[in-house]
């Protein structure tokens, strides 16, 4: 709701949201369309769409306010978008979330089935980067993306790929963006290309603004750099000067509201990219020469489970998905990969669930939930003991990452290549050793 | 096993671990017991415990060894330990973990049913701290740590208390620390003392000092400080000159094996200590003097089921626990609380699992995945719907933590209580506003 006094400057010249308007102040002119009132905006302030494609805001108090004509529905600067042949051809393959409504959003009202004109008129910077191909593939909330998706996702990359995409933007919410990131790590084989997920953060601070710097830096990235790999592109720090390329089989939300909040977890960045689209590379990575093969998409993918042990925690889960047929568990195990093993307390402990697990050839990968370090099968005894039992030990895997990696690599190995595979570094999502000061940055 | 040069030079005086043996170098003579090889120290080195107590390590080159006589079992430098009625009088705990397997180790197989006087033997400083009453509880891991030990701790902290203990130390393995201190604070009613838990955490880096320098700093925050809190008290930072006392409700581990893998999350540390003990009071707390009334315990707890929701997660699991007679679940939800609800892919919804939950009586609370930050129960249409389906949103609490408080609440009120308590604070566990500064620091 804008305040009382400026509604009524609204109504007194039956302006709405899309007319294109004229504001005048201490000399001072502006000229373009009225932006929908945002909920987290003051109620004081107009912002106006400039011709260029900026946003503006501008205090009502002491200015003048005149409407030049009403909202145009689809009405575009571009008629025809023209290819810049000197530029890199790149798709962005929106699938919803917040980035998509925000987008949206801005464009009032406009449906997200766009053509690269609209997006462009909008962010007109994306034409200086590259050839925009838009592939709208659906419009789900982060929360109910399923393997199914990434599978869908990762065809739609492969096809992209072929033709003729330089890097492929995919646009996210990013509530499960590392669970999906680490999906096209696993099912997109001989990657030649940056893909790189961006998305928005809810951010009632400053509006629309990571949304746009999100997406313009991702099609950077997909367009400027040689990495040949799947990553998250969103912010390094909660201002607005520099975004992350992180490796996706090592990134982690950790925060449920700051912009800054995707990690490299037991991991560097990547690469970093100022506002200007200076590309910094901050550690080792794929390169896109070093891959002579073709890209294709191998897309098998089998529903695991995902267990934290805590303290009183029920180890019968362990028969109960057995029974429902699951192949595969991953632990999240305390400290160094624990869980409760002690006959102490009868029913509190896992070995025996664990052993006949094993036994019966279902794969149970250990991962810890401090997330930070490693586990290790060796250090105590009770580690040991798991490790006899026939635990897999992921090393310095994240959960989520081992989840997905174990959930794939059962749909398309056997068992025994499952379970040698889920201890090997496949796309960067084990790292050989630990580096203390990747802790908490 | 120490290099062959040094063994020979050990048998040719017959020399074993705790043998008391002089060692001469170029003018110098030292004079100590010969401690046991520590498996991460150097094989050239010789380790002596002086007669002071302190540790120093001597390397074996040009140096003459002579045995002065025999290790001598359980003989002690105090024959009997007199309090000094100045001092503050402090209970240690002993529950078992890593922190007494190193003190174990130190003192050469004695066992940890320790007297003071053996333990102020080997960490003298503690003496000028306070006088020292030790409880030997129990010597178990912290992957095995049960409700069961809770409640136990919970009734020796009162009982010391009401013998006279100005505050209570616990060693406790790390692992699992936080679910305990989580537990004791909520199950300590009326607390008027500072209850400090504290463990070592493995550290193959160097030996046993984080044990030592843990414990000191435990004692001195029991004895000196005015915190009416169950805190936790680990390495502030990688080096060993701060320590910190983090809210038990507010603290996770979040490395495998960094001396200082505690972390506050969404709050700041309670208060620091140097090595020399001075303590610094970092954010506010309940003090000693503000509690009139006589700290009681209340133990009941009833074990219900922490979940982590992912993307392809099985919501089918509320039905089994709910059939196994469980009636509260926490939801790790994902960013700011969510579960799949889309009835997009059939079978992947939480939505109508979580409905009959409510519909029941059970309780279900909902927290993030992200740790840090908050859940919001309106930001998203998904959210909403949530909320109106009747899940609890946790504000900012861990999730560790709501799973501990909703057994105890559960335990301990009425359903309809319990609710209301879930969203409510009661010591710490939920802050007002979420400080963006107290991401990962």
């Amino acid at each position: 709701m804008y305040s009382k006094d400026l509604q009524e400057m609204f109504d007194a010249e039956h302006i709405k949201p899309g007319d294109i308007i004229k504001i005048e102040w201490q000399g001072n002119v502006l000229e373009g369309a009225l932006m929908p009132k945002s909920e987290a905006g003051s109620e004081d302030t107009i912002i106006l769409k400039l011709k260029n494609g900026y946003n503006i805001g501008v205090n009502y108090h002491n200015i003048k306010l005149k409407k030049i004509s009403s909202k145009k529905l689809n009405k575009f600067p571009f008629s025809n978008y023209i290819p810049n042949p000197e530029l890199p051809n790149i798709s962005i393959i929106w699938t919803g979330g917040t980035i998509g409504s925000k987008i949206d959003y801005i464009i009032s009202g406009v449906s997200m089935t766009v053509k690269p004109e609209e997006l462009l008129y909008y962010i007109p910077e994306l034409a200086k980067i590259a050839n925009i191909n838009i592939i709208p593939l659906f419009s789900i909330s982060s929360e109910d993306m399923t393997f199914i998706e990434w599978q869908k996702i990762s065809e739609e990359v492969i096809k992209a790929l072929n033709n003729g995409s330089r890097g492929i933007v995919i646009t996210h919410g990013t509530d499960t963006m590392h669970y999906t990131a680490s999906a096209l790590a696993f099912m997109l084989q001989n990657l030649n290309a940056p893909i790189v997920l961006t998305g928005s953060q809810r951010s009632s601070d400053r509006g629309s603004s990571d949304a746009f710097f999100n997406l313009i830096s991702a099609v950077r990235f997909a367009a400027n750099s040689d990495i040949a790999e799947v990553g998250i592109c969103m912010h390094s720090n909660s201002s607005d000067d520099e975004m992350l390329f992180i490796r996706g089989v090592k990134a982690r939300k950790m925060h449920t509201s700051r912009r800054d909040a995707f990690r490299a977890i037991n991991d560097k960045p990547i690469a970093s990219i100022t506002k200007d689209g200076n590309i910094k590379y901050l550690s080792s990575y794929k390169k896109i020469l070093d891959i002579k093969e073709v890209a294709v998409a191998k897309t098998g993918f089998e529903p695991i489970v995902l267990i934290k042990v805590h303290p009183n925690s029920d180890p019968e889960i362990i028969d109960y998905y057995m029974q429902k047929g699951i192949r595969g568990f991953i632990i999240e195990g305390t400290g160094l990969g624990h869980t409760p093993v002690s006959v102490e307390h009868e029913g509190f402990s896992w070995l025996p669930y664990i052993k006949n697990a094993v036994a019966n050839g279902v794969v149970v990968g250990m991962t810890s939930q401090c997330l930070y370090g490693r586990v290790n099968e060796n250090v105590y005894k009770n580690l040991r003991i798991l490790k006899n039992a026939g635990v897999i030990f992921c090393e310095d895997m994240l959960p989520e990452t081992a989840y997905v990696k174990l959930g794939w690599l059962l749909a398309n190995y056997n068992v025994e290549k499952a379970k040698e595979m889920l201890k090997k570094n496949l796309v960067g999502e084990i790292k050989n050793r630990t580096i203390y000061d990747e802790f908490l940055i």
